[in-house]
């Protein structure tokens, strides 16, 4: 009998998603216990359905692409799970001979993992997570492989952005940024540099809208313009959504644009004018701005899952914590998926500013490994007074 | 009395436009005819308020880093101008011995070119034009510096995209692209390959809400999600908007959002989920998707402005003239500025196929050149219905 090997994707994509596959794979070749390297094509949906593909049929070329393709390059999906979905999943592992099961997702995910590992206990199989998230929500770990790129793709875009709205100061920019409940991402820009980004709203803050107007008038003021970034799930001073969803069905909302609020807030109130701009999913299928350190990190983590599996390990998330901000050492750690299982890892009260519209240092120190090295420097124009005609 | 130069910037950057300004400036070093090298800090609005800064005072570094520093360096102004500006103008250039005038911009600002040179019509001073848009609207030339690197973004950021889509197939991802009367850049979509942009419209097509729905139905039947590509300026059947300004003070428009629009038309018409996007200045800011031809031909229009005006010419934009596509050969022409002068080029008719919903492949070969290379190629999974389980 085969210690056969399955691969499950579940929840969106990241920059970063597949290299932690290629780390798996790479991982598990090198050991002799290991027979076929299943994909379950479309997360665990298809594994329902039994569409397994044997990864060990990729051409190397192909593979090695894997580092720098975005998207799931195996699939993934979103389908809620019945109990009997469990129970049935354990089944098909005994039917299939796999011994080892990858579930790679966050939040959700994870929850799926820990009921995987549960239907399988008193079977010989072995269940562990890998963390992926772009919006660096997953609980007990310091940060979710994912979130580095995002952040890089946010703070590298914000300072491009930056240099454009220096050259014509006639508008307030408003990005929006991911992250529904936690503001992890929108904090992110703040690494664009001191003079980039120069409000930035989270949504584990109330939002007050008068507040946000004093705030942009004295942006206004002092820089005649400026770049304002906030979470797509802000909330207003009553705790409610501060756009409220234009439709629920299921499972399914269609959400306002917060960026669209804020430009009409500033055009309305204020008479200036304001831009809004909304990147959405461009950010986490960026693989132009992927971080090194991100992309080293996803291998890593697909590595230690393969050994954690192999070592007998099971109903496990990998996890990093973090030994020094600077210089930036991490390790590797094994968290019970318990821990982990739908418990949403918001950005602390320290990382935030008082006033609620900027972060502090410590989340810079925070971040800024992450996002894998400097961003490019722009030229800039100083201009002593007397220099000038 | 010294040959002074002028540089001024007008309407909004893009990721080649301090391209053209390295190029004038490293031009005009080589010849020992100029005097001080004037920048105009904020477009005309500066040169009315003397605002000159002698360029020659930045330090080589610095002048490097303008190859890949989007915005204006020097500032560029969207002031509109009376005829006394104009003469204003024309005095100032002879109190400040400034013969030759370099006014690099769009549309609205070769229109200030021309009648700038009018003003200084009888007097020894030469202004000549330098094309700059990310729309790629400005007539006679072949295409416009700016346009390629902005091609370049969508066409790469879209296909970042498509992989993401490809692996959670659950909704139509809609794609909101610039250019208000123009769909050069929504066009350049196709450049992502065959299939990533899967229906794109352009302005220059009334657009039929109820075609659009037969197009993404028939799109979701066969391949259960896609992109959808749009730009901003749609006019429906009437001739009208499609999405009606949210408000108009003076100049001042608040356009609402397209891409918004057409994911209500989905979700409520079509019960299907879909996204909206919208990248905006993100796009014309990136020099991370910068075009190298881009580059280097926003360099040449730079030079050759500067060599025109020193041999004597004024009022005329340097422009281009294809001489084939594959290979892909250009060369400068200088225009009659009078012939560009507030006419904007729209996407030819044999560009954009029979239903209005995507471009032809001549319009492919036209763009092919531009974008500067290749696209990254991505890993992507190919299972023939036998290798799954």
């Amino acid at each position: 009998m085969k210690n056969n090997l399955l691969f499950i994707h579940g929840g969106g994509p990241t920059a970063v998603l597949n290299c932690s596959l290629w780390g798996a794979l790479d991982e598990a070749k090198k050991h002799s216990g290991t027979g076929c390297l299943y994909a379950a094509l479309g997360g665990t949906g298809g594994f329902l359905k039994e569409r397994l593909f044997d990864l060990r049929e990729l051409p190397p070329d192909e593979l090695e692409l894997l580092k720098t393709t975005p998207g799931s390059f195996i699939g993934t999906s979103r389908d809620r799970l019945s109990e009997d979905d469990y129970r049935k999943m354990a089944g098909l592992a005994g039917r299939y001979g796999i011994k080892y099961i990858l579930v790679n997702g966050g939040n959700g995910t994870m929850d799926a993992c820990g009921r995987l590992a549960e239907a399988c206990s008193g079977m010989d199989v072995r269940v562990i997570g890998i963390p992926k998230t772009m919006d660096n929500d997953i609980a007990v770990t310091d940060h979710c492989p994912g979130y580095g790129s995002a952040a890089r793709y946010i703070a590298g875009s914000i300072a491009e952005v930056a240099a454009d709205v220096a050259g014509m100061p006639i508008h307030v920019v408003i990005i929006e940024t991911s992250g529904r409940n936690a503001g992890w991402l929108a904090a992110s820009a703040a690494l664009a540099g001191p003079d980039a980004a120069d409000l930035i709203y989270v949504p584990e803050r109330l939002f007050s809208e008068d507040e946000f107007l004093e705030d942009v008038t004295s942006l206004i003021e002092r820089k005649r313009s400026g770049i304002v970034v906030a979470s797509e799930g802000l909330r207003g001073e009553d705790g409610e959504l501060l756009v409220r969803p234009l439709r629920v069905v299921g499972r399914s909302v269609s959400y306002g644009s917060v960026a669209g609020h804020l430009r009409e807030l500033i055009a309305n109130r204020l008479g200036y004018k304001a831009r809004g701009e909304k990147p959405g999913i461009l950010g986490r299928a960026s693989v132009t701005w992927q971080s090194v350190t991100d992309r080293e990190e996803a291998i890593v983590v697909g590595r230690e899952a393969v050994r954690a599996a192999l070592a007998g390990e099971s109903g496990k998330m990998v996890g990093f914590e973090r030994i020094s901000d600077n210089p930036y050492k991490i390790k590797t750690k094994l968290i019970d998926i318990k821990e982990v299982m739908l418990s949403e890892r918001k950005l602390p009260e320290h990382f935030i500013n008082s006033r609620g519209n900027y972060v502090t240092e410590e989340f810079i120190d925070y971040c800024t490994p992450l996002i894998g090295g400097q961003l490019p420097r722009f030229a800039k124009l100083k201009i002593k007074k007397t220099t000038v005609v």
